[in-house]
């Protein structure tokens, strides 16, 4: 009944891929838990998180075992259908708190109504709902790696052989199937990696898909990047959304701004890779709601206390950047600049019923 | 002979002072050896290195025991008395071996200079080189103190009550002297400490001299600065500089570029303090050699490996912003507009004789 199948066939092997746009490497559904690879070991350590209970799903997802708003929606279906007993109210209240745990990307709203809606459907025909929403779950899962897939496919033709290419934080895995692609077509990126404090998703996660896709992987801090443009050492930002509003405004982790300004001031071209078009929902800026992490995230370091008694710490965990700063945004069905993002709707799809 | 004095008789008490710029959180004369406050591990510990001879010393340097062009400037004058035995030759080889720890700011380069003219009158006239030596460092230290506090004064009243002020690495003792004065009159600013990686003297030194001067200190990561502004949230950016050339481009820490871009795009005024005006020797970008440090530094985190192995990390330790960035230049003999930082030798000096 459960179909883990990747979504690939006839592109990849699963098992040629980087890790993290593995099924492994993102949520399994294990009958009786949900099997999460724990990002915040790698890449030294590969350590797979065991969640019995929604609650433990959604825990995981706040202490960022898991990062990345499509990722962490499947991790989230999985866990929607721990509390699938067949009583609708209760897979109801576990989404309620599942819609909780991350409110910036919009992915896993969309993953708890789909599912809902599997699950009222399954239940007014008398199937059992657990298997219902692991189906929508796994549809999900496939569509995301094939909408990736044809985004990675256009980024990599868009971008120049022997470009050098900053990202920051882990732009998922539209990113890492560039660069499978790009390596394909015999293309050679110089792949720099802003670390993306505090989490270190650049140093740690995007830096390893990078090695295991074949290519060199270069580590700077979340200071450096502008000072590289100016040098005229970096031919394009590159970075994933975590929302697209309709007008082409990007929110994505907190840094890229920054990075967006210093690109604009020196005629970098900036690619937002948005697999799935923009938020329909999200007009604009007002309808972002910047998440907030707790500031002491920041006073720590490696677990240990930096700051000194007293300071406290300040985490917002995106930031926002004005259509006018984004060079193109990247989707499955095609490259579009900001301004016409709002068109995607009424181009072919890639990928029918898409539902993230 | 040895003279300790801050060089501040009248205007503070030593004891007053928040650590860093006391003499001893700086480099203190220990007759067989050098004491240096160790800063990587402030501010949870008050650990110090005793330097027995100029090679100790200037690997304390390299490796970030004291920072700040400046301070480290004032140890490497004390690791030179160390090698003083009344012969010239030996003096010289000692200074040669200081002047290669940083090359990026100047004031270690002039400290040589002056601390070798020193033992070359000395000998000629018959007397210790070593006291000569150790007699143009504590005049070189009083001097700093007494021109950044005038800096810091200028800086105090030139922002606005209730501002908030971002600041990137430890801006040195002219910032604290800035808060100093700023609490003196009454006024109250919020200090917002750009990390700074991979050191973090924002989370560690600059959070902790706020804290001890009697404001708070919020902590946030470098590549949250520019979204602060884009929300209207900082009033001024404010850091010191390691180098500053005669037509207005300043060099200083990592990160400082980009900031200073984000700043420019939302109208927010960046001062630069730099207490002893420009150098004379640097015309401009073209003059100044940004450090590059080792890369590793970048691919651990409290003293852990977080980088997959064949990560490479690329490290410049400060970067270049261009006069147009720069609102004002703040210095002990007044206030200068980045064009006219040059006349800054033709302004009646604030301190004579000053070396550095």
């Amino acid at each position: 009944m459960h179909d883990s199948r990747l979504g690939l066939e006839g592109e990849f092997d699963e098992a040629d891929l980087p890790l993290l746009v593995r099924r492994d490497g993102m949520a399994q559904w294990r009958g009786d838990a949900v099997r999460i690879l724990d990002r915040r070991e790698l890449p030294l350590s590969e350590v797979y998180v065991d969640c019995a209970s929604t609650e433990d799903v959604a825990r995981a997802i706040e202490e960022m075992v898991i990062q990345g708003a499509f990722s962490l929606s499947i991790a989230a279906g999985y866990g929607l259908a721990l509390a699938a007993k067949n009583d609708l109210q209760q897979v109801e209240r576990a989404a309620a708190r599942l819609r909780k745990t991350r409110p910036t990307g919009l992915a896993l709203d969309r993953m708890m109504t789909a599912c809902i809606n599997g699950a009222e459907a399954a239940t007014a025909a008398g199937e059992p709902m657990c298997d219902a929403i692991l189906s929508v779950v796994d549809r999900a899962a496939a569509t995301l790696a094939r909408q990736g897939w044809k985004t990675g496919q256009r980024a990599a033709e868009l971008l120049p052989d022997g470009a050098t290419i900053l990202t920051h934080c882990f732009p998922d895995r539209a990113y890492v199937y560039m660069l499978m692609e790009a390596a394909r077509a015999g293309k050679r990126f110089n792949v720099i990696c802003s670390e993306t404090r505090p989490y270190m998703q650049g140093a740690k996660l995007t830096s390893l898909c990078a090695l295991q896709a074949g290519f060199d992987a270069t580590v700077i801090t979340d200071g450096m990047g502008g000072y590289l443009m100016r040098r005229g050492d970096i031919d394009a930002f590159v970075t994933a959304a975590d929302r697209v509003c309709m007008d082409g405004t990007v929110c994505n982790k907190i840094g890229t701004y920054q990075y967006a300004l210093a690109a604009n001031a020196h005629d970098v071209p900036y690619y937002t890779l948005r697999q799935s078009g923009p938020d329909q929902e999200s007009a604009g800026e007002a309808d972002v709601a910047v998440e907030m992490r707790p500031g002491d995230a920041l006073l720590t370091v490696g677990g240990e206390r930096i700051a000194p008694p007293g300071a406290q710490g300040l985490y917002p965990a995106f930031d926002i950047t004005p259509p006018n700063l984004v060079s193109r945004i990247i989707c499955d069905r095609g490259i579009f600049e900001p301004a016409q993002i709002h068109t995607y709707a009424s181009v072919t799809p890639f990928v029918a019923d898409a539902i993230l």
